[in-house]
């Protein structure tokens, strides 16, 4: 097995820079992808051992992509979980002034975290949607009247002027990643499980699923619906509760789900994250 | 009052088609806004009595955005709900062929929701998200090897000629609208009512909650987690319950969720859907 880390790329995201925060504790070599999709094969191909995924963001919520590819019946696990404090920073070629820029590009997520920020010191200015951040700053550096949202990172791969640090709406502002691979970790005494479910279509049937963990003293940290994709108003539910699947009480929890559910599917148990990445 | 009814634009986009299908039964002048912060303002200003908005597909799922403005404590309330089928178009300027296509462009949704096919017949064509349908079509229109996923009526609009019908993931591809206003509708014997509340930050109090409805024999229509934007893993919920909030076991219910929540803000009761616009 080679030490390969894979992550969203290009250069400059904070995906990758998760990666490489991680890369440093664990010896590991990052290696991007394109896409969330072509991680996910990777890691079903063994090309890569583990790879690190956003999941969350405190302001934003879930990145809805990432639960999709789990839903499908694909033999990835999560193993792990690791929290990155985003700190976006609008940046420009150097001499441009804030209230000259017309045009700001960004991730969307990162565009609508900066919302209040962009409405009250830049509304002059377009907020235009961009799919990667490497090709938007370098459209960005070739340019007057442009700037890009992104980490300060990216200002120095690209040779950007940081014109404003912080301009996230709130702090703290936190991304949860998960580290997949094709297991997951052996108990150390404070873990998490995640699970995925799909209920039976009946009025209090997601009651009864969460009563089930109640009456277990198991503490649900999350809850997450994603369609179903078959009619509008059906769900499947992506659940985190606290404790490791082999733990006696998360297991009889399991057992008494699988009798009430259509289907359970343990994406693995892995310990809690202990450090935020600043 | 003017008969005013708000839109996210600008023309042919499906918030429109929505617009224009509800209006075509209730006699109402479309009038599209730029962005759904500006449709709430104008809501709240009494600009217009009242708005579609879209809160879900059954590809999807939420669209994040419109629960992020009913998050805060504003005035509007949830007066309907309006369905409409999805069919996302192919289109280029007249003469392409969908193997000589370069680049792909559409709202990240809808690029989302034909993920397959473009996967499968388009795996040479880069993705594009575009923040404006207009902006792309007219962009699309003027050169080669480009194309747009947008509605048949977009085609129509820029004389743009459709290359494949029908390219999303899986049918049925369905969109719930809200209608939004500064009231809601009296009771009919078929509605719903949204909620927002926020929870006890203690093990069990979503299961608590939820307990309350169900003892009501409340059916729980939809359950939408927000961020509560202060840290990670604190959220707020958006709920769907059947009745109205005049009816007794709702009113009942209410009383029981505001002792033991946070805080309950009711959006709205109003008549479940009854038909889907096609």
């Amino acid at each position: 097995m080679n030490n390969l880390l894979g992550y969203l790329g290009p250069k400059g995201t904070y995906s990758e820079e998760t990666a490489l925060r991680y890369s440093a504790d664990t010896h590991l070599k990052p290696k991007p992808y394109p896409s969330f999709e072509q991680i996910f094969a990777a890691v079903e191909k063994k090309e890569i051992p583990q790879a690190v995924i956003p999941v969350e963001n405190s302001l934003q919520g879930s990145v809805n992509l990432t639960f999709d590819l789990f839903a499908k019946d694909r033999p990835v696990k999560i193993r792990g979980e690791l929290l990155l404090k985003i700190r976006h920073c609008l940046m420009a070629r150097p001499g441009q002034k804030v209230m000259q820029i017309e045009e700001v590009y960004s991730h969307p997520q990162a565009l609508a975290q900066c919302r209040l920020y962009l409405d009250q010191n830049m509304p002059q200015a377009a907020r235009i949607p961009a799919s990667s951040t490497a090709e938007a700053a370098e459209f960005v550096a070739r340019d007057k009247n442009k700037a890009l949202i992104a980490s300060d990172r990216t200002a120095r791969l690209y040779s950007l002027e940081v014109l404003r640090e912080d301009i996230q709406d709130k702090s703290p502002n936190v991304t949860r990643f998960l580290l997949i691979g094709l297991s997951d970790k052996p108990p150390t005494g404070s873990d998490k499980t995640s699970l995925l479910i799909s209920l039976q279509d009946r009025p209090g049937s997601l009651y009864s699923a969460l009563g089930i963990f109640a009456r277990h003293d198991l503490n649900l940290t999350k809850i997450e619906p994603r369609p179903a994709r078959e009619t509008l108003g059906k769900y499947i539910f992506f659940l985190d509760i606290e404790g490791h699947r082999k733990e006696k009480k998360v297991e009889q929890a399991l057992a008494e789900l699988k009798k009430t559910t259509l289907f359970v599917k343990v994406l693995g148990s892995y310990p809690l994250a202990r450090q935020t990445f600043l």
